[in-house]
């Protein structure tokens, strides 16, 4: 019995992980919008469609052991937290694809702009998802609070990014239309690094029976 | 058979008019934290729970007239768009919390803005949702196309709210920040009505086969 618990646990480790991968993918794939200005749109909703897909099965795969298995104690806040954190996952894959159909607008202008901050923001937002996962896969608490911690960058990345948008605006109105446009892929950034920390919760919580992640 | 059948389709109904219910309630409660700026950001994520919750026991019923009914033509085009569109309606309550988010930020000073073309564009939008259920169960397709005419609305409430925004930083960059903070509330209402559209063209579905509502 613990055999065949331990087996489905490890395919339901490697099922987040491939579902983490679809993730960093996607940021990665909107990224490249951005700044080679490709029309990757077709690809972005493909990976959603991905994503969305590895969400059902992860989630069939976790109330399957819930109702047949009747985990307890660490075991069972392991499969809850994993249902849990496949939610976050899921509005990851949909944020990007809000930041690819944003993408396209700003096409043709992206060399006026300054894209430093999106990209360190999008750099970092998909680091978090990596290693909110393998916190997760490892039990490691400490890989979840390195997550938490790195929110506060993404976060001063996003008010950066805001306040040379504003700057931008208020010089130059011409392009802010675009400057807007940009502002809004830095949110979906900030939400996603947002989501990447619900999912380190999620690990502490399957370690500790607690989302608490403060030192 | 038939009889069981179309009192599930009943059911199904009556669950997806409460699921818009509450969507609408949502943005409602949003719409009030903006112009009222009471703090209901815990009414928000009871909302979305709420959603979240609706969507799951709708699509278990869906899964369940599917695999056990196995209808075909109309009755199989009906519950499957059910079950698509419950999607659009899940990310239109993400999308609520979205707006609740951000309107703490802007709370004391909405005074400055005006917020007109905000408040539009939410009616609309929350018309857009009623609307679109209403064609589903009244299998309306007039009623649809309604709604995706009414998205050119929202669309240009949307660009004006842009422009303003770009005007008001130009001339007093004070307001920046919280300006940008407006424009997001306006880019997620968008969305919203996006939504209200996909779930128009589910509608178009369950009725012609295809999603077009172009007349």
């Amino acid at each position: 019995m613990r055999e065949y618990f331990d087996k489905e646990l490890t395919q339901l480790n490697d099922s987040l992980i491939e579902m983490g991968g679809l993730v960093e993918q996607a940021i990665k794939n909107t990224m490249k919008m951005i700044v080679d200005g490709e029309d990757l749109l077709d690809i972005a909703r493909e990976h959603e469609n991905r994503i969305n897909e590895a969400e059902k099965s992860i989630q069939s795969r976790c109330l399957h052991l819930l109702l047949h298995q009747a985990p307890v104690a660490h075991d069972l806040r392991y499969v809850s937290a994993a249902l849990k954190m496949i939610t976050d996952l899921e509005r990851i894959g949909d944020q990007a694809v809000d930041i690819a159909e944003v993408s396209v607008y700003i096409k043709d202008k992206k060399q006026v702009f300054n894209l430093t901050h999106i990209l360190e923001m999008a750099d970092n937002a998909s680091k978090m998802v990596t290693e909110a996962i393998d916190a997760f896969v490892k039990s490691d608490i400490e890989v979840a609070k390195k997550v938490a911690r790195q929110d506060d960058i993404v976060d001063e990345l996003f008010n950066r990014s805001k306040n040379e948008t504003v700057e931008l605006i208020h010089k130059n109105k011409e392009l802010g239309s675009e400057a807007l446009d940009i502002v809004m892929i830095a949110k979906y950034l900030e939400r996603i690094a947002d989501h990447a920390v619900n999912v380190a919760e999620w690990v502490a919580f399957s370690i500790t029976g607690s989302c608490d992640l403060s030192d």
